[in-house]
């Protein structure tokens, strides 16, 4: 059951990670759903969303769910991801990325992480991802 | 819309892949499930399925989501597969592999792959998968 | 043999890739070498490089490496990324990426990267990635 | 540098793995290599070793480069495997796997692996693995 509530993780990525925009849209039973609004910055040539603004926003969206199930362990990092990149996302609609955790064990996590351009039904991309979890008091 | 039914993907199977004796369950929309009975064959010391065993019943789950989608192909091969453990594996119940396809492109398709001991709600492993397909006339 | 020499593809990079900032250090056999240098834009709390700016040098340096070996393609994307992440980068140091192709074929090419603070002998991160090859006139 | 030489390791495998029949080839500072003859069994339709068998190999490769460094740690399990399929192996050549670890941590190694068919210059099949080293006394 989630320790954390939306606001609190909104509030905790705020003060973390300053330099990310992202918004944290809802949180379930092991799983989160983020959203990440795009504006040219996060474009490449073609204009599509370029890849690692796609992982960073993965990436957080696993940090939140994770958080939300064990509480706020900032020291928590990321041993792995794994990305497929499925469609061209749209230029123009924000990223959602929604999480759901695999497992949560003393040291590692692992999840998956489907992302889309709002709106659409189709998949942009998927991750797995491990987190390493320092050992807590 | 699935293009064949589990009789013919079985048979399939079979003919192409003897050595193999994992059972086809199911096909739905862009997914599939097997099932693979298991015997000391495919164990390793400490009592638990091991990693290859799970690795082939995924990567199977995957090519039937995929024939039952496209027709059959036998030509279809696995470009990459990324593996992730969860939990050991009970050594007395058989494998159950979901396989949901995340994208049906012309050259390649990937799709993911979970894991279960018959009767555990918590997955044993997960896998995504790349199959590239050959041209077709 | 290399078809493009360090100053074409630094070249293109400007031009195809205006807000990248990677500077391509040296194209060997099938392997490139590029260099992002570190400003606060590209850290994360705690003072390291940001995963995702590692997964960028990482992308970048196999997009090098592949248009060494291939001429300019400037449709060729990225269909899969898998990043291992070993030690923290140093804050204060350029991030060095070693990409060595390990196979180009038709439609796909695979490369691995090995990154590096520069100055370090261990690595910091190693990835391994696909890029799709769009057919060629 | 290495706690444990070709012979120990040969041992290990033997009584621990006795369903493998991996050679243990040589061992380096921190790295392994292995063979596994192939015969009919390991081939799949189409004339070529089977994927669950270079992932096999590949495990075995990790496992005996690790255990080299750390001593016999018979509850190290992989956590997750990544496999780039490059090449159709030969069907009647030995498999060649030549591991180096990237990262022998307290927790976690990570290494990656280079699959050839002996005699062949260009690898068929690439891996990188994560290994779980349980707390030592």
């Amino acid at each position: 059951m989630p320790q954390l509530n939306v606001q609190q993780l909104q509030d905790f990525l705020r003060t973390d990670f300053p330099q990310s925009s992202v918004v944290v849209e809802s949180i379930s039973e092991r799983g989160a759903c983020v959203r990440q609004t795009i504006n040219t910055s996060h474009l490449r040539p073609g204009g599509t969303v370029s890849g690692p603004v796609l992982m960073a926003v993965a990436d957080i969206a696993m940090y939140v769910a994770l958080l939300a199930e064990i509480g706020i362990v900032p020291l928590a990092v990321t041993t792995n991801l794994s990305i497929h990149f499925l469609r061209k996302p749209s230029a123009d609609k924000d990223i959602l990325a929604h999480c759901q955790l695999l497992k949560i064990g003393k040291n590692l996590a692992v999840g998956e992480v489907t992302l889309y351009s709002d709106g659409y039904e189709d998949a942009v991309a998927h991750v797995v991802a491990t987190y390493a979890i320092p050992p807590r008091a």
